[in-house]
């Protein structure tokens, strides 16, 4: 371990001794980045310490107005596309050159915690603040992505914006999308902007030399291994089954057991056989769940006709995903024979596994050693933008302890010493790639 | 079948031939009452065909204040308790003597018809008006009651009105009763009245003489059978179950099967369970339904933390109500010891069967004789205001068919001429009791 990074094992260590081999002394502003993760936590649709921030919702919207002001007080220039995203750049010596890019989201599903996608944007500016404070001009631009809904929170669909730039989602049929209560993208898009959207002007193909991704692990791998940097080598396959199932409503007191096609019944047995899919897989990684379950008409003295189910399937082993995928529609077409009830099902993403650059990850790995930074090779088992933009541009990730594991609530928790050292490596390496020809 | 219940087989029958034996002559406005149930089915908060009335929406509050306009124009004097017990009365020539009373109420669950309740309410005014109409001057004062929440959709527990009258709920403790959104029937009733509410001046006993309520069946039996009165001679035994699970949330690609603790599945098992307690009851009445499941964060990539159930059980046997109840709640321990979550179980009612009062049903059953009007004794499956009634007067019911016995549904049916006949019959049973001394 180098002395320069013991020093951000003191708590609020704002001053850095740097290592002489390094041209450019560079600190990480550790208190300042803590204070703006609190800040936009407070950004929330619900009270602290939840942190709820669906796409599109009033806290959504307040957070990336005040995202945009901070990278503006940074003076970096700020565009959005049609569908939200936001680019932040710095730009270089050589603007015609293809940027090095790095981001994450600032979109939180409901009951979430302060961490997830967030050291991904304000650790990147806590790294662009200390480069230019370190006198650093890079030859290449330097843009931070904010992506659109990485969440799936309102259509079900996760990496909305990312999926949308590496043209992994028909821009036509991303329109058709449709929230819980009906409400398709393009009349969101249309509401917020003002215009009718063209989500064809979203795709960037060749815009980067590289994209780096800052994010918790959401596991708990490094936290109990009391390891501080792991290096993604690749992200799980992950899908996303959408099922309405339909039966019979009626009085709860008058309609006997055997006249019954009870929604919710049917919607329960389709939950089990998804847990049993994964853990009957042959793969060990293998995880399936039902994360959305919404009945109708919800009144205890009311027989259920109706089931809105959203299941979500990984594994870092596409073709075990695959099998337990298919196990599962076999299943709800049993079950749904059996009950007398009908469903529609719709697979709203299947997507392959992404496998990171490999010239991006030893940088990051060299990096992190010459900073005296313990890494661990790691594969990512929660999906990312990075896995979408593995397709457009050389990617790599950074993933930094999260306590425990936890994620996805309000407990979730990465130490400031943590998230320095990631925001570190994460400075180093831009500097690096934004200073080659 | 005598002639003038003939007429009414007609549609739109406005003019009716006195039976020579009827001292009053007295018809039923069967378009002015359908026009009625048109007009009060649209007042909800989901477009036609579709009655939502939930107790204390905007749709209810409107429901009530058209409903009490209803009886002011039929020259009733309109009381309200305070709990929003609507009593509209007719006074008698001897105002001293117990009422006669009739009613039934206007909330309607989500998604529900437009005659569960409306009939006994609507259907008790146009009995009036055919009274009124026939130059009737009754003895005794005839009174409309319009119960406040016979659903249970806002509390979880139905027929608060009569509750409250009857004695069976205490009053203390229902201000303490809370919605889904936390908010007290405390909190309801001061935002709605203005005043601090005391409970226990609902409360009445002996006030009446006798109360009869005029219902759709929502069973299929008098549809069946083609039969166009049931005479209710007991009323069935329900228990409603209140249960909260905490389980553990977390990332849906990150946490591992084998570490979870997940509400959902915890709530699945138990759904399947209250059906299996009632399919392997020994008595071929059980019923038992899973009607609310909300779980929590309800995000697709989200191991959901918190499941919500409420569960309603129901035999027309006590015991084996019971018995199926108890077998529910062990199974709710067994599942959720062996996931590892917590489960908080309350019984918000588990209420004894009420039998229907011997002498005013045989003056039902004969009075639909002297109509000629086809009747059957039976049970009622469903639970209704009348009984907790029966526990502060003597209570029968008059029931008319639904088609298919369909109700809780927008596609609830029942024809004009079934209407007609049960609240002619009402009307006659009325004339019959406010007569008396």
């Amino acid at each position: 371990m180098g002395l320069e990074f013991a020093l951000y094992r003191l708590p609020f260590a704002v001053v850095g001794v740097p290592l002489t081999a390094n041209p450019f002394p560079m600190q990480i502003e550790s208190h300042w980045l803590q204070q703006q993760i609190d800040t936009l936590a407070l950004i929330s649709e619900e009270p602290a310490p939840v942190v709820t921030r669906i796409l599109f919702s009033e806290a959504d919207l307040r957070a990336r107005q005040h995202v945009k002001q901070l990278c503006r007080d940074l003076q970096l220039t700020v565009t959005e596309d049609v569908v939200g995203n936001i680019f932040a750049r710095w730009p270089g010596a050589d603007p015609e050159l293809p940027a090095i890019a790095t981001g994450s989201h600032i979109d939180a599903i409901p009951n979430a915690g302060r961490y997830d996608g967030v050291v991904g944007v304000l650790g990147a500016l806590a790294a662009i603040r200390a480069l230019r404070a370190s006198d650093f001009n890079p030859l290449r631009s330097i843009e931070l992505i904010v992506f659109t809904s990485e969440e799936p929170t309102r259509f079900g669909i996760g990496c909305l914006g990312s999926r949308l730039m590496s043209g992994a989602l028909n821009p036509e049929q991303a329109l058709t999308l449709t929230d819980i209560d009906g409400t398709s993208l393009r009349r969101w898009l249309e509401k917020i902007y003002g215009t009718e959207p063209d989500l064809s002007s979203a795709a960037k193909s060749k815009a980067y030399a590289g994209f780096i991704e800052l994010h918790i692990e959401q596991g708990p791998l490094l936290d109990r291994a009391g390891i501080e940097i792991g290096v993604v080598e690749s992200i799980a396959a992950p899908a996303t089954l959408r099922v309405q199932i339909t039966g019979e409503g009626g009085h709860a007191g008058a309609v006997l057991m055997p006249d019954r096609h009870d929604a919710l019944l049917a919607g329960a047995e389709i939950a089990l056989a998804v847990e049993r899919a994964a853990r009957e897989s042959q793969s060990r990684d293998a995880v399936a769940t039902t994360g959305v379950f919404r009945i109708q008409p919800g009144a205890v003295n009311s027989v259920p006709f109706r089931t809105d189910l959203e299941i979500d399937v990984r594994d870092t082993n596409l073709a075990a995903r695959d099998a337990a995928l298919e196990k599962i529609r076999a299943e709800i077409t049993t079950i749904c024979h059996r009950r007398g009830v009908s469903a529609a099902t719709v697979v709203l993403n299947q997507d392959a596994p992404a496998a990171c650059d490999a010239a991006l990850t030893k940088t990051l790995e060299n990096s992190a050693a010459k900073l005296g930074l313990s890494s661990l090779r790691m594969v990512s088992r929660a999906y990312h933008d990075a896995l979408f933009m593995a397709q457009i541009s050389p990617t790599a990730m950074i993933f930094i302890p999260c306590r425990n594991g936890v994620s996805h609530r309000p407990d979730e928790y990465a130490s400031p010493e943590a998230i320095t050292a990631g925001t570190r490596l994460l400075a180093d390496v831009l500097r690096e790639l934004a200073a080659e020809a």
